[in-house]
């Protein structure tokens, strides 16, 4: 059994763009505010410090058992966090080995950047992925060598694809408040944001206006 | 139960210093010419590359399975490519972790660069870790930021204090053709060697020569 997973606003976070605040802060009033589940991504971590992180954020998170943490990339850190799943991209382990090491009671997210990538994963075993990351809607700094956007028309499609085959989808690359609303309108699951909370000098403001711009009924 | 380790004359690989020729290639023939164990270590492959080329290794030496393979860092790694066991420096995942990860059946290896390393390695709980890597002997330049190296007398005093501990102990560090009698005789279970194999025009001949300066006798 997966635990809940609502990735509504989904934060995904950036220890440099957090800077000087700690990460585990920065997820925390933006759980406050709205984010729905969390990915600890640095790739830049050790594993050690990138254990070190998740327990951080898990702990700042302990009065909120419905937002899941998520690692992204590293599954030993994941296992020994005890974090809710691992989200891996086309580079990272293969997800039917990320399966196998996780068991059946974790999360697991795919990023995919095509069509092809999305076909790719519809033909995995049932039950190894739970969502994918369609990425990027836009071109963003915070990932310049994924190039250039998809686009939300190709977004809409891949959505579609994706639902077709009974996995959840979400969305990231330059979302940010302004075009939140328009991501959302794609009919994902979600909206993935980095910089626009990491890198906000109000991380609960930043992700109030941001749910409120996805979903203005909830918000209200 | 640990699976046999004879560290005599043990191999950590580099790709860059194999390249053109494939890592798999390499061990092969210095396993040929007498290295006794093998750590793959890559810290600048993905972890989807660094399956590969560990599922490469064993394949390469499926038909030597008293040659045990141990995995650098990535903890999930070695699981998923059912290797003998893992080796962690100071700043990968604590010891501990990665016992609690790896099982019983596993080797671990750590790496200690002082008194102070080995001193926190020996307050460990028994059976967390197998063999310390005393590291570097010499400086050595696969890896400049260790430093200048410990020297043989200290070596020799670290030894002591580990097998005192119920731990094996290999040295590494600069250790060539023409250092590895010296490096041997401090009483180390094992010497490890990287560029003195993998940048060496013929592994197998320079595994031949570091053996029988190790242990003249065995290579007789």
């Amino acid at each position: 059994m997966r635990p809940p997973f609502d990735p509504t606003l989904y934060l995904v976070t950036d220890t440099e763009l957090c800077s000087p605040r700690p990460v585990a802060d920065v997820v925390r009033a933006a759980v406050a505010g709205g984010v729905t589940a969390v990915q600890v991504r640095d790739k830049h971590a050790s594993r050690r410090d990138l254990l070190a992180l998740t327990r951080a954020v898990r702990d700042a998170l302990a009065d909120r058992p419905d937002v899941p943490v998520v690692v992204n990339d590293a599954v030993d850190v994941a296992l020994l966090a005890g974090a809710d799943g691992v989200h891996v991209g086309q580079d990272d382990l293969p997800a039917v080995e990320v399966r196998a090491l996780l068991g059946p009671d974790r999360l697991l997210g795919l990023s995919v950047e095509s069509a092809d990538d999305l076909a790719t994963a519809l033909r995995l075993p049932p039950g190894t992925v739970d969502v994918v990351g369609l990425s990027p809607v836009w071109a963003t700094p915070t990932k310049p060598e994924a190039g250039p956007g998809l686009g939300l028309e190709a977004v809409g499609e891949l959505v579609r694809t994706a639902h077709a085959g009974g996995l959840l989808a979400v969305a990231i690359g330059g979302i940010d408040a302004g075009r939140a609303a328009a991501a959302a309108a794609t009919g994902v699951d979600g909206v993935c944001v980095v910089s626009a909370v990491c890198a906000a000098a109000d991380p609960h403001a930043a992700a109030a206006t941001l749910r409120a711009a996805i979903s203005p009924a909830a918000a209200r």
